[in-house]
């Protein structure tokens, strides 16, 4: 399912799959198939989100795709599972699609073995997270959310069309759609009915490789600031420029560039980047006269890392009046730490126990769709091993077998929350899951 | 005259005068009138170098421009003073010029005191230094000793003119001439029938001005290493790649440039610059996978700068052993130190003193034409302070009070090589000396 999905593109020769292309409806149409196929009824949201939803103790229940849900008085608990179905320019098949695809499988699996849940489950594939059309991401889930802007709906893509265009134009799986956008939280009534959002992903990082464990437990999904500095000494000849008169802004730079690497590697849980740097006039024979970097600054707790900045923008100051040079800070964005539900993580932690012997709780350096959910919902992260820690990149692969293990925690979890809302466990899986295209991987993976 | 001669440009706007350029020839006609009016023969020499002669003991004759010089038999020595009159793109008026204009104000001073030489004087004009409009410089005083190569010769512009069809095409200030390019040296005979190559030059550099002297005697020119240094490490993601996981490209190079700053300062007469450097991709979040860079190392002495570079490139390897990474040399040019000659150098040093009370010596860390002159003959350099070290750009500025200070240094130098000669020396100047634009240069300079 993952290798067709990700052939399924907008630019021939490689995968990019962007917001409301025809990729992604085309892509919305096969991932919809699985979901009916797997007895979920399948719906879009206005923001060409995909929709599968499983009503409570109706496992099993093979509908007709259906639009709008039916009537919500008596709607039970419902549990989101999902990820997002859009890609980056050059894209893995991975990074988002796992997340949608994995709890369809897990839900197959639970049909054919005849095992009910006593909450309703929607399987989300949101249309837009990596923010490769339009200047902003996240448009998916903010639209499942209601929380698109006037000014989200406003922005412009390369060919001038606005977003709001762009969700007006949208055929999607359905041509007949009201036109509106309303907030998709009406189909819940209240937020309380929620369980949770649980979304499982590729790590994008070496962590899990280097702990040889195949799944890994989020425990908060880092906040992230980022900046421009700029440093100003005095251009000079190289030649006739003694050592002692220089107004090195390249040699300033650099000691603040070791300087964050050492803040960071000192301070638990700290991850700092200077991943740009460019010299003025940049001469092979002049002295650079000013610098220009970019900062990135990560920490799962907020406090952490304002703590980092205040210290960080210390050692800066020190440097520059120790070598008569400026700096200059530019904050380019900023934004919060959000921590996953304790209590739905620690149900995901016994899960991974119970199918891999421990397990492992990491920071996610990278934002992802349950940024947002958090605000409607607890959240809770799975995240599965990747090859190298590569991601946005053709290359990018994880393993048919830690993608079973990742299924099976899934099928536990599920099997917990049930327990929890009063139902008997699931019977033990005793024979063999299904796993997607596992004979081809088994030959990739090792 | 400096600023008459810094109006003679190929650009309207701004002083660019390059090599067998329509300037060029227009600046020619202007020096070589001002030679003549000091008692010089004027002539031209096949590649534009403009040169004024002046014979022994024969201060005040004031001839008819001449072409090949006379009958060399009876040839007595030659002192040679000079600069270059081309200019950089967006050029000050000082840098090349000054070197050419002040020893024809000197003679016109001894001139006009009716004081004779015991040996001839030739004031060289280089009609290219800087390497403006071909990928090499110094093609003035090569063609002046004869030492322009093929490959010098087929070398183009950006219009496709090879440096010998600009040699044929060049009219120059006659235009009835030797089609032929022939090495000057004819006109000496022999190279020992020179005394020496004096030139007068701004410092383009800060260390006068620190010192608070008007000028200071160069002892070398330095000898030049550049490279060019590429860092490999891995590329990943800033906010998933823990630090203990990195390999920074931009934090090796960085303690490379830390190192490379260090090894400079505490190691006397070196300056070591790295003028450029580029990360790639070059994104804010991600992690340098490459960092390319420059390296300009220079020191008066060959062996010195040779152990530095040892020094440097056992740093490099330890810096990339280190931190898992891989560092490559690509060596992008390398040339030996000049010394000054010690003897004329000392005989500069004593007017230095006499004028000015005590001298300074320096290094040239810029390359002049006294590089290549110095395989010809012994050479000596006299530095002037100029504003903030400031050279290639339009704001360059010398003051006149600085410059009268190196006219009264060379007027002394050339009565003291007399008194070497077997001359009685020079009457003292007791009224004011000449001094070019200072009634201008006075409310300027203050």
């Amino acid at each position: 399912m993952l290798t067709e999905l990700g052939h399924i593109t907008d630019e021939p020769g490689r995968l990019t799959r962007t917001f409301l292309s025809p990729g992604m409806a085309r892509a919305n149409r096969l991932v919809g198939d699985c979901m009916a196929a797997a007895g979920l009824a399948v719906r879009e949201d206005t923001v060409g989100n995909l929709i599968g939803r499983l009503e409570a103790a109706e496992v099993g229940r093979t509908g007709p795709v259906r639009r709008g849900g039916a009537s919500h008085s008596a709607l039970p608990k419902t549990l989101l599972l999902g990820s997002h179905l859009d890609t980056v320019r050059d894209a893995g098949r991975f990074d988002g699609p796992l997340g949608v695809l994995l709890p369809i499988v897990a839900l197959a699996d639970l049909k054919v073995r005849g095992v009910k849940l006593p909450f309703a489950v929607e399987v989300l594939g949101f249309s837009e997270e990596e923010g490769v059309r339009f200047a902003s991401s996240y448009l998916g889930s903010k639209g499942y959310c209601g929380k698109l802007t006037a000014k989200d709906l406003a922005m412009r893509d390369v060919d001038g069309i606005s977003v709001g265009e762009a969700i007006e134009r949208w055929g999607g799986l359905s041509s007949s759609r009201s036109g509106k956008h309303a907030g998709n939280l009406l189909d819940y009534q209240r937020a309380r009915d929620l369980i949770g959002y649980l979304e499982v992903h590729i790590e994008q990082g070496p962590v899990l490789e280097a702990k040889n464990l195949a799944v890994g437990v989020v425990s908060a999904i880092a906040g992230q600031s980022r900046f421009k500095l700029t440093w100003s000494g005095k251009a000079g000849h190289a030649g006739t420029t003694p050592m002692a008169l220089r107004k090195d802004a390249l040699a300033g730079a650099a000691e603040f560039v070791l300087a964050v690497e050492k803040l960071a590697r000192s301070t638990t849980g700290l991850v700092a980047t200077i991943g740009s740097l460019t010299t003025s006039p940049g001469a092979a024979n002049v002295i650079p006269g000013s610098v220009v970097h970019t900062l990135d600054v990560r920490h799962a707790k907020d406090p952490a890392r304002r703590a980092a900045l205040f210290k960080l923008g210390r050692l800066a100051a020190l440097i520059a009046k120790k070598r008569g040079l400026k700096v200059a800070w530019q904050r380019t964005q900023d934004n919060g730490a959000v921590a996953c539900s304790p209590t739905l993580t620690a149900r995901l932690e016994q899960s991974v126990k119970a199918v891999q012997g421990r397990s492992l709780s990491l920071v996610s350096g990278a934002g992802h769709d349950g940024v947002v959910m958090s605000a409607l919902c607890p959240i809770a992260m799975l995240f599965v091993r990747c090859r190298d820690g590569l991601s946005h990149h053709p290359d990018e692969y994880a393993s048919p077998k830690d993608l079973a293990v990742a299924l099976k925690v899934m099928i536990d979890f599920l099997g917990r929350l049930a327990v929890e809302h009063r139902m008997s466990p699931l019977p033990a899986a005793a024979g063999p899951v299904f796993v997607p295209g596992s004979r081809r991987g088994r030959n990739r993976g090792k």
